[in-house]
């Protein structure tokens, strides 16, 4: 563990990794924390607050900018031990260090442009009638310490130093992270650089620390300790609900970010699956097999018109499955976990098994399925919703344009929904479907497939419950950087009392209102 | 009862309003909505919410400008009524109105801006390496249909038409308001401005309804109905988290925004007391006796140094608050609260009664007290934190600076703090005081009285639990549309597919990155 600048050894249980490609327990071992190391965290996250506020949007900046280089200049390390606890492949490892690199500098880059201060400054006007304006002047300032949890199927771009931690350190917020018990080893290096860089440029040492500990008692107790003052949440239903449970029952509630669950309908319209099914087929399996299917955006249902191009496309989509070969999955839970979801689909009379990949060779292994399924079952059977972590899609059978409207609507919220449309399908109902996708997810997309997540100023990666539990944010891109943020207004200040970014003549972009 | 277009008389227990002045209920009687009620206004809000979120910025800019219109001709008709409902008196029910039609313009002009859209464009780099970026466009969309409560102290600026309504109705999500039971007829009256503007301008029949219920039933089921989004509310600590749990129980849990209890600290610095003693005095006993204290931002706490010059300070207020005229609270339920919280003090062993005003000549009449207490007392006693709505406030006298900081980072969150200070008065002091009153409230001020709250852009009236249920946003001015709105991205879109605010070229102002 780490707690600002010690490295510390806790006092409770210890984990250990284990490689999932072998199922072997990986050495050494990473003591939990205890009641002393969440409070001293808590404490020292506290005690740096004030001053790491009060750090200029450049020196954020360039802290973001030297752990960037930092996880840069660690990186063999970083994805060799990746590797090793995730089972995730070198080239995936590598590309998510450079994601998680190149977005800590995206914060920084945003942090640095001072637009999330948000300054508007409103100058007095005396002689109004009837009454005289007051100076007033809004800028947003960081909630206090956050608390972040590290996500398991991105070890890199959403754990220690993902899209969580990098938005609430850009926004001005200390962050104790609850490292995810799949990779201690990957935290803990990715962690150092962290601490490291606080060193180098002279951060307040509170202002990152990273805690182990087997079960959800840890994290249960920092999500309740009152110094923490926003969640930051990837993973499970089960898990953000209880987060949410835990926020709310506080003497002083606080707002949790939690990504949870998500299908990622796809639509494919009948010119899209007439002119290009192969095209499709293959992008889908791609998108549905890569990383063993564990993506928040996976593609769980594919939604089609029952005709002849769905027939011949499901054909073809179930060979390219059925060929797959079998790829090992995180963790031995989230395996047990996706052999139970699919085992509850094979006793469902109402679902047909189209295709199932290739023999295991080895422990933890998903074999990918595709099944098949109409949407008055669908819609009559609320199990059919919910969300299978890892390679499984069910494709569904609508007899009218109208049954897809309907199924639609009856959606949970969702992260995503993709459409595969040509020039000649019928843009009309796709309008009459957008409207209810909009109010559905987060992100739509076209001809496109819902993994691989851009991170920049526009994305949203978010969505209505239960996709999150907060519809009004997205946990990637700058955005996110509100959530750790609120207003605070200062009336009839004496000039030289006010924050630097609300003065006049300020450098910091202000929205001036005479 | 108002639901949608058509006027309704409510199957359930009716309402009477109650003049305050004389005790004596008022004539005609607003019977309560049941279940089926509420169901069809939910019915007609949730149909009516995709035709009025397409509607243009400019269409609904249009609306509320109409809704103003109708609300400044039926000016006589509403002080007359909301005098009669509130004992409040006319001019201020007057200026009340004025804000209430003001709040409408400026939420007009805000929604005719197209600022918060949000719009953000970034286009596609098909060249980038290694992997292209996609075209992603981001806008806000609004939540849904609204559920917005009456407040009983602002019958018009914070109830029916009021500030929650007026920028719920501009982010595009219908609005079901729960009539304050104290003002009914009010409530008719200024729902029928909006009901008529609805017909004016073209909108969907159910973009509004209004609904009367005694008792906490109705809005409970409001407050429970799937269709409804989110949640504002202004009004008593129990009343917001009531609500809060009803929201956090919910299949889809929802976000409440609730304005609760707030004591507003004045921090009295030693030269502002030295040398403007009676001016702050008058200041502070108009602040706190105008409209019986029954404002949100009422100075509760006076907090200064223990010295001769607090003690003339003391002096003079008790003067001014002795000599005041009881004055007529607005529902019997509040004055019954008022008094036992005064009644509380007076019985408390550590505070003691530095003036009364003088007797009452009717019921339900506010008597002002000024009580004292020292600052050790105040921190050891937390139900002196409490707030005591009516015109009380409560002197704190501090030995040091540094026990005035120990007492401000024992407050519970704020509305407002407001710091009286001289050039002569030390700064370096305030600087270090502002920096725990940052954490603590939505609004600081300087040398001036925390009621009277412009509306703006740069307002906030917000603050950290249990000021309110959600520090990150204000229910006052423009940035109150933003907890109406939640992000959607779209990827990928064939460019006559985009909503008109992202196409290329577009009128609505956009953030546009390449």
């Amino acid at each position: 563990m780490i707690i600002g600048q010690s490295f510390i050894h806790g006092s409770r249980e210890a984990i250990h990794a284990v490689n999932p490609v072998t199922g072997e327990r990986l050495g050494p071992a990473y003591p939990g924390a205890g009641p002393q190391e969440v409070d001293r965290a808590c404490a020292l996250a506290e005690q740096a607050f004030d001053a790491y506020r009060e750090t200029t949007q450049e020196a954020r900046a360039e802290f973001l900018e030297q752990v960037s280089e930092n996880l840069a200049d660690t990186r063999l390390e970083i994805v060799e031990r990746a590797n090793l606890e995730t089972g995730l492949p070198n080239p995936r490892l590598e590309g998510e260090l450079t994601r998680t690199i190149n977005q800590l500098r995206l914060f920084a880059r945003e942090t640095r442009s001072g637009r999330c201060i948000g300054a508007t400054v409103e100058t007095a006007l005396p002689d109004r009638a009837p009454l005289p304006r007051p100076d007033i002047r809004l800028r947003y300032v960081p909630l206090g310490p956050a608390l972040i949890f590290g996500a398991s199927n991105f070890p890199l771009a959403f754990s220690v130093a993902g899209g969580d931690t990098a938005s609430a350190l850009a926004a001005g917020c200390p962050v104790v992270v609850k490292g995810h018990s799949a990779h201690p080893g990957t935290s803990e290096l990715v962690g150092l650089c962290i601490a490291k860089a606080i060193k180098t440029t002279g951060m307040p040492e509170g202002t990152f620390s990273l805690l182990f500990g087997s079960g959800n008692e840890i994290g249960a107790s920092l999500a309740a300790d009152p110094r923490i003052k926003a969640i930051g949440f990837t993973g499970s239903r089960s898990g953000g609900l209880a987060l949410m449970n835990i926020a709310a029952a506080r003497a002083e509630p606080i707002p949790v970010y939690a990504e949870m669950s998500s299908v990622n309908p796809v639509y494919l319209l009948p010119e899209a699956l007439k002119g290009r099914a192969d095209s499709i087929a293959a992008g889908l399996s791609n998108s549905m097999l890569m990383g063993s299917g564990q993506f928040c955006t996976n593609p769980g249902l594919l939604i089609a018109r029952a005709d002849a191009n769905l027939a011949s496309f499901s054909t073809t989509l179930a060979d390219l499955v059925a060929a797959a070969q079998p790829s090992t999955m995180l963790t031995s839970d989230i395996y047990q976990a996706f052999e139970s979801g699919v085992a509850r689909l094979l006793k469902n009379p109402h679902v047909e098994l189209l295709a199932k990949a290739g023999d295991k060779s080895g422990p933890n292994q998903c074999r990918a399925h595709l099944f098949a399924t109409t949407a008055q079952s669908f819609l009559a059977d609320p199990s059919l919703h919910d969300e299978i972590f890892g390679s499984c899609s069910l494709i569904i059978r609508c007899k009218t344009n109208e049954e897809m409207l309907e199924l639609t609507a009856a959606l949970d919220g969702q992260l995503t929904a993709t459409v595969m449309m040509d020039q000649d399908d019928d843009s009309s109902f796709v309008r009459r479907l957008l409207k209810v996708l909009e109010r559905k997810v987060g992100r739509i997309l076209f001809n496109g497939y819902p993994t691989g997540v851009e991170v920049g100023h526009a994305m949203v990666h978010g969505g209505p419950f239960p996709a999150t539990s907060n519809s009004r944010t997205t946990s990637v891109g700058t955005e996110a950087l509100w959530r750790f943020l609120r207003p605070v207004c200062y009336q009839n200040f004496p000039h030289d009392l006010l924050p630097e970014s609300l003065k006049d003549g300020s450098s910091t972009p202000q929205r001036v209102t005479f």
